[in-house]
């Protein structure tokens, strides 16, 4: 690489930050315990409902998504309870490890990774027990690069007494996710994702079935206590110190995100994936998802017979500081990843397929220069709506 | 736009700046009568030499490379000197304007623009007249795309008494320059262009003949006069208020340019340069520049017939956030220029060709998809040296 900082990244988080972002985070230090840090506690507080389309609270956790998923966990289950987890990936089997770790009957819904969780099936194993607790799902499975139909579980699980907690973390702000609307309970988005930040903040999103089911659970939890996070907001505060700079920087990514309008932000992310799968399948590559269900921020995509994707990974992220992310538990050293969230624009993904061209090139893949990149070109030349006279 | 600050800058400067030259930039103001600004002088001073490959004093003023342009001219020329300007476009058209603003007589050698100066024809003019007190020329024309070639033209100004002055403003980093093997005396940079910093310094080098003309000259001068620079840099400070975080910049700039490696930095320029050439003909395009005296940081593309190059230029700007430039001047309204200089990669050029053929299919030019983007990847490709074995 020619310039170490000189990087292009690609990954399924962290995403690039945008230079608002970096500069609000560097802002002098203040106290957690000022009057003006309350007042920012209480504008993001109501900024954040927005995102997550509720009427509920919305707490900020000091920590990673994880902290958030085990927020929720913690939350909702007490030893022995009987919990359902949706499985469609690596984030789908961290939640039925962080419920085992809390002592719950896990029982799980698995699918052939690279497909999603079919909702009916979610319906039958619901009937079949009707003493779960709480169904855990995961909205965007970045591992598989999947995306599930929560509105359509949410349908399901509504209609039980369990409480329907998602993960949400790699799709907040760059897919639709409505939660009053679909009726999840709890939901979790991480900072380092399509919110622009770097990581380390996570969003726990609460309904009032959720905080009855919390109030109600016999759990050890102390910083990851939702309730201790509820009575703070109360107050505007937060209970333990929270990452001062990145309350800044949340604040600069959410005006940039309100700025574009969350809708388009949608759109937007749906252009980059429809490009990017044009482009690998002009390539002759064959993707990992389908497109009913692929998910709008990463795509992934079957290394060629005689391809190691990991050291084609490697090459161009030496030869053109692009970064893409491999493959995880089952699927290591069989797929690459191109991710296309947040700070990301369809302009970068042109380029970025011109390096997966050179890549393949250099590996020894009969790849035809420009090929894909063209196809990515007419995907976003559609978009313009060019011909209708408008501008896109 | 999608976001006001996502822009691509591809204009012959400004040029990017890194982010570790931002960082320095950032550093918190010091003094700069104290000791440690002194040594950053001091290390300044001696870095910039290898820059310039010279032995001689290297001053930096706060200011634009104009302001070096000028101080050059008021050290060498005394109202009624007669001087000989180069002129193959828009800034050796300044070198005239400043020393007529100083009571120069001018004596003009212009070429066509997109043409670049004929040594030889230098030759001549010195040989007409004995009294010339000194030869500008412009190392590399950004307004007509084309490089000079200061070396055979610096062969004939050393066999005469005149000073031979140099813009190297926009090549300085980014193209071979040898101040004292190429016979310079004079030689001007700015810092925003392949120095990867803000505008706001220039650099200008001095030979022993140029020291001893500045020595000789009655001019009208004070901010701009090199000798209180020399003064001052042998006691390693500034006579006056310097740009204070700039010279942070600059200290952090040409760390990444040395870690880089000024030939490696030539060798990237020049692969720019061919990548972009090799597009735009593939495009059907014509290129303002013959390949022999191409600039290699900036290349001018003539706009096909019916295309104008400025709506053009502002729908890929807005479209894609990628800023190219247009003509000046007698060329206004005929040409747009792709800048290639400082902080930018061999990779950044793939996205850029991928717009101009995105912005010239929406302006209803017959532009194929991925055509100049293979030209340019192919270019890239051979430069690896795959087939050879080496590591490119």
């Amino acid at each position: 690489m020619l310039f170490d900082e000189k990087v292009y990244l690609h990954i399924p988080g962290p995403s690039p930050v945008p230079p608002q972002v970096q500069r609000a985070m560097a802002r002098p230090m203040i106290g957690h315990r000022s009057g003006d840090f309350s007042k920012l506690v209480a504008r993001l507080g109501e900024e954040a409902k927005k995102l997550f389309r509720t009427a509920g609270d919305v707490l900020t956790l000091t920590g990673s998504g994880t902290a958030g998923m085990e927020a929720c966990v913690a939350g909702v289950v007490s030893p022995g309870d009987e919990v359902l987890v949706l499985v469609s990936g690596v984030f789908g089997e961290r939640w039925a490890k962080i419920a085992q770790a809390y002592g719950a009957k896990v029982t799980r819904l698995d699918t052939r990774w690279g497909t999603p969780i079919d909702p009916h099936q979610v319906a039958v194993k619901l009937a079949e027990n009707p003493r779960f607790k709480a169904v855990f799902a995961t909205q965007n499975e970045t591992s598989t690069t999947v995306q599930n139909d929560i509105a359509a579980i949410g349908a399901y699980v509504a209609k039980t007494e369990a409480v329907f907690v998602v993960d949400c973390v790699s799709s907040l702000g760059g897919a639709d996710f409505r939660m009053d609307e679909w009726q999840v309970d709890l939901a979790v988005a991480g900072s380092q994702k399509c919110l622009m930040l770097p990581p380390g903040l996570a969003l726990v999103a609460v309904s009032p079935k959720a905080w009855k089911a919390i109030e109600g659970t016999r759990s050890s939890r102390f910083y990851l206590d939702l309730v201790a996070y509820r009575d703070s907001l109360a107050k505007a505060t937060t209970p333990y110190t929270p990452a001062v700079s990145l309350y800044f920087g949340l604040e600069a990514a959410l005006a940039l995100l309100f700025e574009e309008g969350l809708e388009n932000s949608f759109r937007r992310h749906d252009l980059m994936k429809r490009m990017v799968r044009r482009a690998i399948r002009a390539l002759g590559l064959s993707l990992l998802a389908e497109d009913a269900w692929a998910s709008p921020t990463v795509t992934g995509v079957w290394a060629p017979e005689g391809l190691n994707p990991d050291d084609f990974r490697a090459r161009i992220k030496k030869r053109y500081g692009v970064v893409l992310a491999g493959g995880q538990k089952d699927l290591t050293g069989k797929i690459f990843r191109i991710g296309h969230m947040g700070y990301t624009s369809p302009y970068d993904l042109l380029g970025v397929v011109a390096a997966v061209e050179l890549g393949l090139k250099e590996s020894g893949y009969p790849a035809s220069f420009g090929t894909g990149v063209a196809a990515a070109q007419a995907e976003l030349f559609d978009s313009l709506d060019v011909a209708a006279g408008k501008e896109g």
